[in-house]
């Protein structure tokens, strides 16, 4: 439920943090297609629908800023004192989940285009994560609009089952899939999945904050700093991982290139060279 | 004809459809720009129109949602409530026809274009195809606008011939020029058109709507949120398709490309390869 009272620190507090989104979403995306030619062609694909997943979800956060900042009101001078939701206006859940059923698709998109597997290899993982992840958005939704605690927890719990599917291929079954990669590659891949549990992860707890801190506005303003928080680390931070494992690849293929980026042959990928050493 | 009062979970399902659609085509738009290194020069004609299509579409579906978002007040605290249509505002269904208008005509030349047949066929199929699709999008307008059924049924019938003349022609001449396309394009043009009858089939159900559910709040929500996903579906799943036709093509015409895009020469053309060993 949304508080109908914030203190002027609580309002700030989402108010900075919805602007961070838009600030590292915007940027990332501009980033991830301007660096396109540092990577070989047969990797800019992945980085294209990367920087289109980090478009969406700012284009999602400028309109949560909007109804955020319509939605309360302080009616002290100088926006001093406590903020009340106005009339008229509420704020919208629902464009987390319109923006997560759109980019989380394409995040576990990337993932498996960028590795550039065997064409049925990928297209049998895409087949299989694609259709979980909508299945798993779509599931949450009907539990975050209710009020009502059981509800919500009844829609989350459907919600985990294709989550802890997702977590299934991407831990088991891509694993498989790993063999022909470099090491570093290899570690990157696992760093990254380790980055998508984690940030998932606080997908949950922040869609549970309610049901654990009751109604108050502590447990709101926690839950919008947590999907705040995790959608940077998920999109940005993920996006940018995915160009290090474009680089990496890159440079592994194609020594040329590696030489006119200026890196040694077999810079950016330090594992190898100690593998090597021993 | 527009309700006078919305509940709340209906004011938001039009609000949160329309901003989906938004973002869905924008960001099509978008993607299409940028991958067009990814495909031959010569087929990127038909991916910059793609890309204009959805761009089009973009812009009156951010003037729809302004449009929607005037129209409908409400005087709850925290917008709960129901929501009323508010004193010298109106929700303009134009809009959709004056981007159809423009997008539909486009559309059909995309998928022309992308085939690039021989040129005297090319003019033929157009010539006929883009004032079929001007007439069909032009007689639905004077029926969408009027309050009463049997005004709307008659327009609705006589927009449907243009509507089933260009499913001739889509179905029995294109399917004639075809053969000198490999078996993938085929497959990937018949997916295109069935794609395509289905997006454009729910045009006619969601016009009719207010005839066959009446006039209520239900019916016309119904409506707006069948024109949006159809859009959806007709212009960014389409344009994502017209992609893949041109990859294809690329791969096809060009092994080198192909090899530098990180695909084996035949990689792309699953079924041609099926099909080559039989």
């Amino acid at each position: 439920m949304i508080p109908d009272v914030l203190t002027k620190g609580q309002f700030d507090t989402v108010y900075n943090v919805l602007s961070l989104a838009i600030a590292a979403q915007l940027f990332t995306a501009v980033f991830l297609l301007a660096v396109q030619p540092r990577v070989l062609q047969r990797y800019r694909q992945a980085l294209v629908i990367s920087a289109i997943v980090c478009g969406i979800a700012a284009y999602h956060y400028f309109r949560i800023f909007g109804s955020f900042k319509a939605a309360f009101v302080s009616d002290a001078k100088g926006g001093d004192g406590t903020y009340t939701q106005a009339i008229g206006e509420s704020f919208n859940e629902g464009y987390r989940y319109v923006d997560w059923l759109l980019t989380v698709p394409l995040l576990l998109t990337e993932l498996v285009v960028v590795l550039a597997l065997a064409r049925k290899l990928q297209a049998s993982l895409l087949w299989r994560l694609i259709p979980a992840s909508a299945l798993m958005i779509a599931l949450g939704y009907p539990g975050e609009l209710s009020a009502d605690n059981a509800t919500r927890l009844i829609w989350g719990t459907l919600s985990t089952i294709p989550f802890l599917y997702i977590l299934y291929v991407l831990f088991v079954e891509l694993t498989r899939s790993l063999d022909h990669q470099s090491p570093s590659v290899r570690m990157t891949v696992s760093r990254m999945r380790i980055l998508l549990f984690a940030a998932w992860g606080v997908y949950p707890i922040a869609y549970l904050l309610p049901v654990l801190g009751g109604d108050g506005a502590i447990a709101w303003v926690s839950k919008q700093a947590g999907y705040s928080v995790a959608d940077i680390v998920a999109k940005c931070l993920y996006g940018i991982l995915i160009y290090r494992i474009a680089r990496l690849k890159s440079f592994a293929d194609d020594a040329g290139f590696a030489k006119a980026e200026g890196k040694e042959e077999m810079d950016g990928t330090h594992e190898e060279i100690i593998e090597t050493r021993r």
